[in-house]
């Protein structure tokens, strides 16, 4: 939830000036807690993001407005901006820096954000999106996909930078989500792919030779969701994902995602991998229990088992604590260097504002 | 423009408090758009630059304010803080990180922002200053001078840090800024100058032997504006430029700077550059036009010359679209390897919030 | 102080809303002014930390609270975040970064900020805890002590990472203020301790074997308050402290503070450290003065001796101007390579928002 500047206009605070629709909203959360793995030292740490923004609108007049939103991401137990692989800080804006205009034609934006596979999927995966290695967006529900591996290192795994973003309207339940990216280079480092250490397919800050983008075709009516998804990064991999969702009692939420990622552009083995996600949320009262399992399969490798479950308790609309229990076996993403099984707990608070 | 919490005061809503008279401002903009050049892939990118600012005031009685602000400067298209040269991040607080204090005396105030030359002479430049190849701003208006040579990497070039700043009040149309900074060393890299790779003129973190200084008289009177600016770097590299505008009618600005700089303390050859800029601004309605041309002559070089047309149109008071075509020739700055002409397109939009 | 959305939940501007009792403030302040060190130049610099932060509260009912706090740290003369030794910038959010509930059983917090002891001993030092070589926070009243030798490079020396934070109610006067910190590596540099530059004891991104803690016990009744502390850092250094004040008069308040560290270890040779400081605070109308004499012996060096004079006056409740005198003797942490005496003045302006 924001607290925001719009209620002075609320207040005809601006009144007398030529002001009077403006805004600029100051929003985030924090969410910490304590976080093991099968391997590591207790720890703490996240299990959402943690963000502060600044958001903000303007009306333009025929229904039209112009937009803006900043996101800052960060660390809450070190204090520094969110890190990368590595310890590697990201940018400052890491959640999005865009600007654009919405109204009837639908929504269009410049900057960096989630790409419109990456935003849209999140509705069909159990723990909401979350980074947590107990929920499953950031592997399972992309088949181990990245969206900007050219990008700056530490950079995010799931936007695209120096890209237009276009939402339609909602028509008949539909919805076109698209994210057109540019060839610029980005001070990225090399990516290897097909080639060798000394003459990478991709040298050190290359461009793609292709526009990246993004498809994410969502249709909505009654209790049923769906989405019909198509992404190919800079380096040209490409991921494809079919995902659904029912709200099978107003209480019981239970989704389904199946993805599929073609790696054949830099990869002469390992080129294929499939994924699916099969998942559940209940809530009762203050409480909301999430569930998952699912499965990747990088051909030639080891399958890849996750089980998470998950609990959620509100002390209040913008606070609530958590605990989660995943398990995941034979994985890169979790265990990169053997093939074992994998424990993570964690429980924490998250506090919005 | 800002929304300010300054409302709050307005409405009384701190009658109650011993803070009256407190504001925090929080303000900036958005600016990014489709970028073009002659020799480089199509990009997004910023025309002007992107703000995200902090500031605010106190009164201290007898019409003496205390003043600070503190302005972010980022980039929309990857969101990370504002990158210089190579991709280096500037400071958090590129755009400015000052306090002091305001009143009859004029403004005193002590930290990081822009020179009083740099800041005095956009009122002079036909693309009010943005940092956009279309501008003249960043090159021709200050004859190819940099104000920090021992900042930081990726530091600004038309800033002091560790610096004084002292504006006078205006007097018949008369004003006196001037900034004066330390010989502090900031950790910058090394200056090679009249040494070698081995002997730099200035070694890595090299503070000035001397105190870099910034002065401009303005003047205003009527429909004429006119400026006299000097200024010497922490390298002894020193500029000196006269300016002046006439709104010739209501609707359009014509303005003419003339420029030189002096690098004789760090250069054999190329000492001396000399540059100018004519430039018209016209507005109609929601439209405004901006136009300029201008040369600059390092000696022993070929003649830099730059045309630059660019349209602005309003949707709102805080919101405009752009398109700019701009053509360099002969130039270091926008194509430093070869004496080529260049072309630039810009197509965005600029939000401030 | 602070300048609050608060003050919309007075005007009962969200009264409508889910959102009564939301609150983000913003709040900060800006502290700069001209510094001259014997041994250095004449500088522009800060003499107390300078923030800027967000942070807010929600009631959750039956008196409990969620509550969280960003804090940005940064360097108003250079604009770029607060910097550590070497000019390496620290986390964004080096002032804090915390998030918990606070109650009738007190406040319990998840993140990174000043230990129980840090945060304690300021109330016992004569010039409020500042980081300027005037004050005594950093070197003598922690007897050289650093809370985070394991942290980022440029980390802060008085805080904890990863840490859990508790403080009790106040009970007759007494309070219990408790930090434990993780065993979590944190991308730190080496520590060689009783190893070798090969062989260090600690080698880089090393985790602690022992769980950080710092225990501070307080006790306040009417003119006095005192104060039995005790920490142990990620490489088991301890330190110990007992301090006391008393309010001699209304105006006048002394101080004292005794404290030992034990690095036995990481260190073979100079393993105790032994300080104490003597302090006074004179308040008189807009003036306040402040004093401070201390000395810190490291067993096998030479006694370190600070003595230190300061002036506070205030321009309104948020604005004062001070100015300062100190000397230091046989020190390392003013003087690293010298036993020398060394002499500090600063004069400057601190603005607060």
């Amino acid at each position: 939830m924001n607290k925001t500047l719009l209620a002075l206009a609320l207040l005809g605070a601006y009144a007398g000036t030529a002001q009077a629709q403006s805004s600029v909203q100051i929003y985030g959360n924090v969410d910490a807690g304590v976080i093991k793995r099968t391997d590591q030292a207790t720890a703490i740490g996240k299990r959402a993001n943690n963000t502060l923004g600044f958001k903000g609108s303007e009306e333009l007049g025929n229904g039209l407005k112009a937009i803006f939103q900043l996101e800052i991401r960060y660390e809450p137990d070190s204090g520094t901006i969110e890190q990368g692989a590595g310890g590697i800080q990201r940018p400052l804006f890491q959640g999005q820096s865009r600007v654009g205009l919405t109204g009837g034609f639908g929504t269009l934006r410049l900057g960096r954000g989630l790409t419109a596979f990456q935003e849209s999927s999140i509705a069909f995966e159990p723990f909401h999106g979350i980074p947590s290695p107990s929920g499953f967006q950031t592997d399972l529900t992309v088949a181990g996909y990245t969206s900007d591996p050219l990008g700056l290192p530490g950079n995010s795994t799931n936007r695209f930078s120096n890209a237009v973003f276009y939402n339609s309207p909602e028509y008949m339940g539909w919805q076109l989500n698209t994210t057109i990216g540019t060839k610029e280079a980005n001070n990225g480092a090399a990516v290897i792919g097909r080639g060798t250490a000394l003459l990478p397919q991709y040298p050190a800050n290359s461009g793609s030779e292709t526009n990246p983008y993004s498809i994410a075709v969502t249709w909505k009516r009654g209790i049923f969701g769906a989405m019909v998804a198509h992404e190919r990064n800079a380096v040209e991999s490409e991921v494809s994902s079919v995902a659904g969702y029912v709200m099978a009692t107003p209480e019981m939420k239970l989704m389904l995602s199946y993805q599929k990622q073609d790696q054949s552009h830099t990869k002469l083995i390992n080129q294929d991998t499939k994924a699916w996600v099969l998942g559940a949320n209940y809530t009762m009262g203050m409480s909301k229990f999430l569930a998952g399992y699912g499965q990747k399969q990088v051909d030639g490798l080891e399958k890849v088992k996750q089980f998470s479950v998950g609990y959620e308790y509100s002390l209040s609309k913008r606070t609530y604590i958590y605990a989660d229990i995943s398990n995941k076996k034979g994985a890169p993403a979790i265990a990169p260097s053997t093939n074992t099984s994998i424990n993570f707990y964690s429980l924490g608070v998250n506090h919005s504002f």
